[in-house]
Order: structure tokens, then C-alpha cells, then sequence
């Protein structure tokens, strides 16, 4: 792993994930659940949960490098639009630096809709494990 | 809600919601499910996905306001110590600024185990929907 690696991966908002991330967290606010409210708020319909994003990072860190021995340190997330049910996103990360004395890399990264739009975008910084 | 305003919360992470995000998210890394491996990298057992804990801010910003036209924009989070299974924590927030002019909240955050110490911080930007 070293800087400029990149990384690209599909994840798709499944009603399956939504309704997990609801099932956990119980997050039940009318933004994400009301159609009729969220439509009121000037959307197509109820917007998913931003962390649900966050899982997804979750997941790429934990399961999509080439190494195992990595736990994230800390991360941040903007997000740009709205991510509606059953959309899929591409995840685009970058390795943008490793800092060899605290054994640490950050990644930037955005995720793209099927319009090729951003709908979010950060950085992550994960330290491995020796 | 204004500048200086305070909010406190408790959560547990309990196996349900550990084992519910690990359905919902697929991150198997053995850090997260294999207490030899976590051990041996000198934990006390298999650590708590970091991204559970921005699982609960969703309910805090969604549900726990006294008004439910938010929507999260940005957030940042540092992950301090390690959280275990069915650890308890206080979250605190405090409103640390309103940008009438974006209407906008920002709050600074932590999370502290029953020991005291924090186990996680950050800031967390909201919108107001009109």
C-alpha cells in the first residue's frame, strides 16, 4: 500500500441495509422514513441515513485492503446530496499519505451516484497493527 | 436550541446491536470478530467498530433534538480508545455555533466509558429544513 493507490468499489443502498440501519440504530426521523415529509422538505423522497455511508467505510476498511491489521483512527464525511432507496454508488478512495513514524495512512475519498455525481466526500486515517 | 446547549445520552453496545451491524454491513475484520487476533495486537478482546458509534449519533441527531427537521451535513470523529462488547457509554454534545446566514448548528461531541475517559470525539454540522 503506499500513496496514490486507488481503490473503487460498488455498494448499492439495498431497502435490506436501510431497514438493518433502522432495526440497529432506530434512527426513525420523518427525513428518513415519511416520503410525504421528506417530499414537503423539497426531496424525491425520504433520504437515507448519511452514517449508513459510513458503514460502507466500515466495510472497505476492514475488508477491502490488502492487509487486515488496520484499525481506523478517525475519519470525516460531507455530504453533498441526498442518496435515495436501492441507489448504488461507486466508492472512490485514494491513498493521499503514509506517516511512517506514527505507522499511519489517510485516504481521501468520494462516492459517486450512477449520474456520476458526488454525494459525499472525506478522509479516513488508519493506523496498522503491529 | 442555542449556542451552549447541552445534550446527554446513554448508549450500550450491546451484542445486538454488534451482531446487527455486522449483519448489515458485512465487516468481518478480526479485529472486530476474532478475540485471538485482537489479543494478540494487545486488546482485551475483539474492539467495536468505530463506525457503531456514528450508528448512534444518526439516533441522537434524528431523535433526540427537540425539533426533527435536521439533516446531518458533515461530521468528524476521532476514535481515542478501544470500545468492547456491551460497554456503556455517555455521549455529550453541546451546540458549539448557529450560522443563521447557512442555518446551520454545529456541535462538539465525546463519548466516555463508565472509567471516565473519553473514547471518542468530534463535531457534527446540521441543517435546518425549512
Amino acid at each position: 500500500m503506499q500513496t496514490g493507490d486507488k481503490y473503487i468499489q460498488t455498494f448499492t443502498l439495498t431497502s435490506a441495509v436501510y431497514n438493518g440501519f433502522i432495526e440497529v440504530f432506530n434512527d426513525r426521523n420523518p427525513l428518513h422514513t415519511d416520503n410525504d415529509f421528506a417530499i414537503g422538505k423539497g426531496f424525491k423522497g425520504r433520504v437515507m441515513h448519511g452514517n449508513i455511508l459510513n458503514g460502507f467505510i466500515s466495510f472497505f476498511i476492514g475488508e477491502c485492503l490488502p492487509m487486515k491489521n488496520v484499525m481506523i483512527y478517525s475519519q470525516n464525511i460531507n455530504f453533498t446530496l441526498p442518496v435515495y432507496e436501492n441507489e448504488e454508488m461507486e466508492f472512490n478512495a485514494e491513498i493521499a499519505g503514509f506517516y511512517d513514524s506514527v505507522n499511519t495512512y489517510e485516504f481521501k475519498f468520494f462516492f459517486k451516484n450512477t449520474d456520476g455525481r458526488k454525494v459525499a466526500k472525506g478522509n479516513i486515517q488508519i493506523g496498522l497493527l503491529r
